[in-house]
């Protein structure tokens, strides 16, 4: 185990500002910039749950996140962790999900490769289903 | 943010050894040795879903665990990652959840406080529901 070096960190502190910007407004054109070609995301439930590959689909994905929070979500960040080129951020999630009060902690996986993210994995600390 | 210093990383990896043992194993004593008196955890579904605390809930819940997964459940460590008292495992898991094939990822979370862990926070990468 080694901590990412302060470029490293660096990278994935600005793409998860703009990671939570998406979130907050639905507006995810600048965390997109940070993606790399071969990006891949992992996401725990729904209809992208599993192993993801590409920028479309993860466009696809976050455009699909903001439908569910059209009031946007709102990120508190608790801790950032570390270990060579993977920044995790533990975090909690508040906002309305279709309209219903919503909480949440997660924590969000970033893999950095040159000055681009090409891995994101999502582990979710609350399970909801939507309608159950 | 900084990396938690070898004494920290040493306990939270002792720590989740026992843990992995306890998971493929059912036999939890080791770990408890580890958690301090006001040991809280927080896990994301099922009827110990969101805080708890004390010893005798943690030793309720990871009996709870083991009758799910009465074969054993494996953990594959895939990183370590810290942040001063925190040490992270992102991990895969595989087994059978009341004998049905079942393989999962997770970030398993330690505060360490003294020679103790005094927190566990998972947050799971695929979402299951028994019977679902």
């Amino acid at each position: 185990m080694t901590t990412a070096n302060p470029e490293t960190l660096k990278i994935a502190q600005a793409a998860f500002q703009d990671f939570s910007h998406g979130l907050a407004t639905g507006d995810w054109s600048q965390f997109l910039v940070w993606l790399s070609d071969d990006f891949t995301f992992w996401f725990p439930a729904g209809p992208f749950k599993g192993q993801n590959t590409g920028k479309d689909r993860a466009e696809a994905f976050l455009a699909s996140v903001s439908k569910v929070f059209p009031e946007g979500l709102s990120l508190t960040l608790e801790r950032t962790l570390s270990d060579g080129n993977t920044v995790l951020f533990e975090v909690r999630s508040k906002g309305l999900m279709l309209g219903h009060p919503y909480e949440n902690q997660a924590a969000i996986s970033f893999d950095v490769a040159g000055n681009k993210i090409c891995a994101y994995r999502e582990y979710m600390g609350v399970i909801f289903q939507i309608g159950g």
